[in-house]
């Protein structure tokens, strides 16, 4: 691989972090974050080892080194161009002109986002092959057509909307197969990600869910979700910290993260701050404004005695979602 | 009892009909409808009979014949007279002073809310109820009394909410108990009420419904209710069509009511009219705007050929919920 950092990329794709399931939106919310891996794509040369790989990926930033040891993530963003390549083929702009110089191409990962945490990591690659292969062949896909790509690729639909979208991401199912919905939500929250050193499996965590659940859990989520949109959507903390109580899935996985459910049960009920798992977790996600951000700055050192192990971030909610550079 | 046609009532008490579910808000969410019950107030004497009553009870207005027949609406007016008094007998006033006299009073019920409907008569009846205690003893009850109050009585907040708040009525569970938001929703909908002659009991429907629930089901509920609310308070009605579907209560009580389940599917499907079974059942209810609702009057002969016993009524939403006189 040349050295990159002397060469020009061709273009470049910021995909960001998000934040799944927001307490009682179990499976079809995620929250877009204001964090960003940075995918720069360069011209290639064929690699002359005869294998099937057109492009070679390196990892850079902060979590390069967890994404370089685990693999999945590469192996996830060459899966996602394969796929769009292969859903697309009479989209392929120039093909007899072209294809032979675009086949090789060098893709730079600035890893901004940690990975295995519950943060979107996953979508985010996913939706970056989705975007390097639009634009690498000028497949010209809607965002329809991006979306329906990605969840034939990735297990969670709330995180591919919410990075495709930005804002808030509810995922609903049409004749048409999943579609979804964004709401616009105030870019003056300040978003609290409190992030342990433990992993969580998606599948393992998925596992714990019982296939049938009682209809009053459904029920209440169903009128806590609802009304925890509205009261996001009219900046009510006060009103999110009550309906952002989930009955679908924290509880049954509460001893995966027995910590991270602590966090939030403590930042709910004593701190009236709206927090929940993060996507299957272990992060936790937590929702202020300004009052109760100062608040939790004067009075943390309490609080993260108890949780010292946990890393936190704060961020915004991304309006923008994924875009091209 | 004298004649009250001479005489003017001390009060006067309006509660409207009300329709719950709106297909996925599962017995959480109802609509306020400009249909009203009045209950006018009059100062009575002791009837002498020796027996427990204090206030005689008696029906005029479209549905009198059947309400006097099945006493059940009478019995509930009364029950939850008692209940209110028995729940804050240290609010009531002027102890020593009137209550002698007030001991006694006639009530004249107005019945326009069709009965065993699946609108919200028993609501209506509950809801008056209490707030003629309210008045009489001054009891001076907030919205969260009153609404407290009648789920005590009443098996369905949802009904009981959005009779006192008009609008749209959402109800969730807080530490307090149950408790409501209201959504205001544009006046300018035309509700059309598809009537069928046949009556739901709403114990009988109570019971079809499973004690547990296939989580993909809840979880759909959740998104399409969340987006149904979005699309009504944005008059988006083509959206509303999609998100009115529901997965948790209308097909296992289908065969209850196989003619309303079938008006309800054929107007979205074929008509692309928000539609759903009001309540418990049996009648429908459709949200129209001009537009679909000229329409709907274009063509509807040829849909209630396949409906004729249906009555129509075509009303709107009631954004002041129930109100003195």
């Amino acid at each position: 691989m040349n050295n990159l950092k002397d060469i020009k990329p061709l273009f470049g794709v910021r995909t960001c972090a998000t934040s799944a399931n927001l307490g009682p939106g179990y499976d079809i919310a995620a929250l877009a974050l204001d964090i960003y891996n940075e995918y720069r794509v360069y011209a290639g040369k064929s690699n002359g080892t005869g294998n099937n790989s057109r492009h070679s990926i390196r990892f850079t930033g902060p979590y390069a080194s967890v994404l370089d040891k685990e693999k999945s993530s590469s192996k996830l963003l060459q899966r996602a161009i394969e796929i769009t390549l292969g859903k697309f083929p009479d989209r392929i702009k120039d093909k007899e002109k072209n294809l032979e110089d675009k086949h090789y191409f060098d893709i730079e990962v600035i890893a901004n986002i940690p990975p295995g945490k519950g943060l979107g990591s996953s979508a985010s690659a996913v939706v970056a092959g989705i975007l390097i292969a639009n634009k690498v062949y000028g497949l010209d896909l809607n965002k329809r057509q991006l979306f329906q790509t990605a969840i034939g690729i990735e297990s969670s639909p709330d995180n591919s909307a919410a990075a495709l979208s930005g804002g808030l991401a509810i995922v609903y199912r049409s004749k048409e197969g999943l579609l979804f919905e964004k709401v616009r939500l105030s870019k003056e929250f300040i978003i609290l990600l409190m992030v342990p050193p433990s992993e969580t499996g998606t599948d393992t965590a998925r596992k714990l869910i019982p296939k049938k659940v009682p209809i009053e859990d459904a029920i209440e989520n169903i009128s806590n979700f609802s009304l925890l949109v509205k009261s996001l959507e009219e900046e009510n903390l006060d009103d999110a910290t009550i309906f952002i109580r989930d009955n679908l899935h924290q509880k049954y996985r509460k001893d995966l993260y027995p910590q991270s459910a602590g966090l939030v049960a403590d930042l709910i009920d004593n701190w009236q701050i709206p927090a929940a798992i993060s996507g299957s977790g272990p992060s936790v996600i937590a929702i202020m404004d300004r009052d109760r951000f100062k608040e939790y700055k004067s009075k943390r050192g309490k609080m993260t005695g108890k949780y010292l192990a946990f890393k936190s971030i704060i961020t915004s909610i991304s309006d923008r979602g994924s875009y091209y550079i």
